[in-house]
């Protein structure tokens, strides 16, 4: 029952595709712990995602918070942990489906800000879904400058309270997910005041409705923010606050504290803050963009070896829509990207563990380098992906256009990506501050994290590739990457500089070079991926194929990029016309080999049919009849609309006697 | 009330925003009645898009029958017709949001395809919606090729009836609109059998459901396909027929007919069915592609002129995000696009305009170029307006991305414009195809129409510009971009040419050059485009500010264009690196002064704030006060959850002893 022209597809495979599978989950044991929990999830009926496409907001959010409560059971019986591997596995096939979610920052932000008293008293109702629990930072009017979130926290000295107020409706607390309809409770970000003097922004924990009948407690105003692009399944909320007391022990107090007497105490360092940031934004990489991506390349990879149209040859059956050129080059260079940023997730992760172990041991010297990286990582690995999910929606035409495809759902939830966990731009921008400052640092001589340590180096020339095959070689390439990322910092620093000199005041001239800062964080970004995909590749085993099939890739990546952003390449001489001209000869003929193995490749990210829940991108290539199934279940064919009785018949009956 | 921070954005205006409106509509007269048709149609109820993001599919089905059987009355009692300028603005007015839209291509078929028998007898009845047409051409397995339809319909001379059969599940129509639910007939295509031998695609009338009851025709499958990421309004549909007969007189003849005895006649030319489509893909740019980008720009502007976030200046009060370099680069440079494709749309209505004329006196030259013109540009200014309304929507955040700003559905409605009449990356070859041809002719000194004369020049020569000044002349630019246009259709002719002499088959060669062939397709209508901005700023009145405005906007337009495609105008040397820098400084410097006018000239496009729909958009700028309302009115917020009582109160009440 599997589609003969996808058949046929993998019986060509040039690499063991169970291999490359290992490869990616970090060998074999891992994917054969993986799939044991995909499997116990999906033949779990109360987890299916049948049907989803027809749900409205209110289904879906009923459907999340009843997944997110039998979980909790399941993974008792089962036996798994939420700090074992397995969580990341069940998020995975769940799809992040499932209420609760901003429960659990709730629980780590007490975990992380609390003292022992405070984690002693919640963690164990948080765990048992006893309180369900929400994280109210974002305002109406604030979302990326904290420092000027406008709720105030008052401290009240006579009653040892804390006294909680949303002045205007800019203060209103929104967005923060499981708060428009189910959170009992919520970590409030407030302006600290005591004594009529301003100790800035503080999370104090606020019980917003009845344990008893869910009712809104007095002077909570709380409700559902309404529908958004993606995430109907979480009721996003907003939350305004009258007046609301809360006990001066529930200001998280393990870094400050108010004491009785109105004492303000700070202890120990905020920077750990930070890094849990820098950890969100790692771990998003991989859960939230790179397993979306690889789901839609899997579908349009797979779609489009099904799907024939005219013909390539005169006289010939018609081609299979992947053998066109133009098919091949919107969708290949995802599937490496996907494989690029796959391994860049994987160095993060180790780079962020290795900064974890320093900083338990009370080194914090790695902490700017880790901010730097994630920020810049997660603003640009986020764009791309957007983009990447967008062109494989695109290249299947109208039936990608299809919610029942699945990629419409894929793309308008990796947008969000873009925008929450810092707002890209201003991601980019902070990444821009680090590199600049470790250029300036390079340059005269001192010491700058191992990361950046290219900055320092002063290599003008010109690329030495001869012929397009040269191209084909890692160093030739990353060469051209480091050699561009370190024009654009010392050509922005410069620009930066100048406008200094020439008397713009500071924050005018930063103002003045963030477009062309934001690009230069991009590229550094850029080369570091592509220099990792490299040497990657380099360790990979040689047998079953893998290397040779994941050298070609790291070269498509590579020359797709030089390719689309050849101005940069171009600018100063480094690659000259003609040596572009190689660049697009190579890229092109690397789209034809890459071509053979497209289905073996995105079938080795092994997504169950369940997982991918598209019609289009099933493992057996049952394009049609799938679509046509799925459509019949849809509600606009199972509920009678009454347009017909109420708008049509009398218009229609009119023309009986003529027809 | 009027946001302080939108008011003061008016008071400085360069430029008479009224006088603006008016050279957008083609003067003050068009104005005033398009303002007239807005208001009759804001003013009543029954087209209100008041709730409308909270709307099911098939809620938004049911208003949109019921505002299309209103609009008739409306129309009828207002003395519109359907050919005067005012269906335009009624369309305009609506959002496109009305149903039986395919039914108007139901009946533009029958007229332009059918016998004056036929159209005496199907258009009176379907003008009064006594009967509902769709036009059933796509299938499952065939969009772009139509010559691989496979539905079939054989002439049985015994019955004088032609039997109309779906053989398999790919041939089943699919996506037609107005076919899921409503209508009664449709225009079918299908593969007309005589005796055996097949004569190809031909349109039939068919009926599909009852006139009496609605209820389907016997060996009729017809239902709905499903959601989509939009049209949540239109019943897109399947449709399956099993020996479905219909009498020999329903085949549209015009052009070809078959005769009692089995004889097939063709009449006439089928060339004019080209021009249809044609003219759909020019009229759907102006109504489908721009008026959405103006729309966005709008919302995305006047809401970065209300949002304040973090300082530019310490000490200073929160700066509008409008005021960031980065906020600018990302908007300014859409809303001048949205300008320049108001006028080239102008312009390509004008060369239809004149083609039509020709047409009429039999002369058909001119449609080569018109098909090339209206392909490439549909791709290009769909393309380019996607991705700018997606652009917007990022710039505005998170409350982008709430339904309630409106941003999202722009952006899931502007995509399928990229893939409906004609998959873009197969139009932009088609006008590839049409530019080799004339490149050819060209350098041989053979004739071509005058668009694609300046292919004939050897200029190779480099750029004039010495200062960032000199790249604010449009005949540098303009210069520019002709020559990278040439460039790009030359190179890859040559391309094409060596391959084919290296011994490559036709066919293989064209696809090995496609993606280079879309790129220099591209470049061909972003230079037309261009070149028509400068042309028509300098042709502006020179009065009220409005021709010194438009320069700016056609200035960063241009140099947008270069700066973000940089490599393909430094490529050859013909801009040098030096230069490039020059561009960028111009182009920067030209976002600041852009700046100061930006909320005039969104104003200038006069979209009311029933026709913007958005949370963030309004004339007011109440951006906050209404999000918060809106969300009010959301059924996340009116219905009760069920959820609750299942899955939560048994959890909650069992800390209720312990808090």
């Amino acid at each position: 029952r599997v589609n003969p022209d996808i058949a046929s597809e993998r019986q060509t495979a040039s690499f063991c595709v169970e291999t490359l599978t290992a490869v990616l989950d970090g060998g074999a044991e891992r994917t054969r712990r993986r799939r044991a929990v995909v499997e116990a999830i999906e033949c779990d009926p109360v987890f299916s995602r049948e049907n989803q496409y027809f749900q409205s907001q209110n289904e879906r959010y009923e459907a999340a918070v009843r997944k997110a409560v039998h979980l909790q059971k399941k993974m008792h019986e089962m036996g798994w942990t939420e700090d074992g591997p397995e969580y990341k596995y069940i998020y995975r096939a769940l799809a992040g489906d499932v209420a609760f979610l901003l429960h659990r920052i709730f629980m780590r932000s007490i975990s992380m800000l609390g003292s022992d008293k405070q984690i002693a008293k919640w963690i164990p109702l948080a765990t048992q879904y006893q309180l369900i629990g929400s994280y109210a930072q974002t305002e109406l009017g604030h979302g990326t400058y904290l420092q000027g979130l406008e709720t105030t926290a008052v401290f009240d000295i006579t009653t040892q309270e804390f006294i909680l107020n949303t002045p205007k409706i800019s203060a209103m607390k929104w967005w923060p997910g499981d708060m428009g309809r189910s959170a009992t409770h919520t970590v409030a970000f407030a302006q600290l005041y005591i004594h009529g003097q301003c100790y800035g922004v503080h999370p104090f924990i606020v019980q917003i409705r009845s344990l008893r009948d869910h009712s809104l407690c007095p002077g909570v105003t709380a409700g559902d923010i309404g529908p958004k692009m993606s995430f109907e399944h979480t009721d996003n909320g907003y939350l305004l606050l009258q007046n609301v007391r809360v006990p001066r022990e529930n200001m998280l107090n393990k870094f400050c504290e108010v004491q009785p007497d109105g004492t303000y105490v700070r202890r120990g360092s905020q920077q750990i803050n930070y890094f849990t940031m820098t950890a969100v934004r790692i771990s998003l990489i991989s859960d939230e963009v790179i397993i979306p991506l690889m789901k839609a390349c899997t579908i349009a990879v797979r779609y489009s070896v099904v799907r024939r149209q005219s013909k390539l040859k005169p006289g010939e059956e018609e081609a299979k829509i992947l053998d066109y050129q133009t098919q091949q080059e919107k969708l290949l260079p995802q599937l490496a990207a996907a494989y690029a940023f796959h391994f860049i997730s994987d160095y993060l992760q180790e780079l962020f563990d290795k900064g974890y172990r320093e900083i338990q041991r009370k080194n914090f010297d790695t902490l700017p380098e880790l901010h730097a990286f994630s920020s810049g990582f997660k603003a640009m690995v986020t764009q791309y992906c957007t983009s990447a999910v967008e062109i494989c929606l695109r290249a299947c035409g109208g039936h990608g256009y299809s919610l029942l495809s699945g990629l419409p759902s894929l793309y308008t939830k990796i947008l969000a990506s873009c925008i929450y966990e810092g707002e890209n731009t201003i991601l980019l921008l902070q990444t821009a501050r680090f590199l600049t400052k470790c250029f300036t640092a390079a340059r005269a001589g001192q010491p700058v994290p191992p990361s950046v340590a290219y900055l320092a180096a002063v290599k003008p020339g010109t690329c030495p590739a001869k012929s397009k095959l040269d191209f084909l070689s890692p160093d030739v390439y990353t060469e051209a990457y480091q050699h561009t990322a370190v024009r654009l910092i010392s050509s922005t620093a410069a620009k930066l500089q100048d406008l200094i000199q020439s008397g713009v005041q500071k924050h005018d001239a930063w103002n003045q070079c963030t477009v062309q800062l934001a690009q230069a964080a991009k590229a550094h970004c850029h080369y570091i991926t592509v220099k990792n995909f490299a040497e990657t590749v380099e360790k990979l085993e040689t047998k079953a194929g893998i290397q040779k099939i994941m050298k070609h890739l790291c070269d498509l990546f590579a020359l797709h990029g030089i390719f689309s952003n050849a101005g940069v390449f171009l600018h100063d001489g480094y690659i000259s016309g003609a040596q572009m001209d190689m660049v697009t000869a190579s890229y092109l003929d690397l789209l034809a080999i890459i071509r053979k193995d497209a289905v073996p490749l995105v079938d080795a990210f092994d997504l169950t049919d369940k997982s991918l829940n598209s019609a289009l991108g099933s493992y057996d290539g049952q394009v049609y009849q799938r679509l046509y199934e799925w459509a019949q279940k849809s509600p606009t064919n199972t509920q009678m609309s009454p347009a017909y009785e109420r708008y049509l018949k009398p218009l229609l009956h009119n023309s009986l006697s003529k027809l």
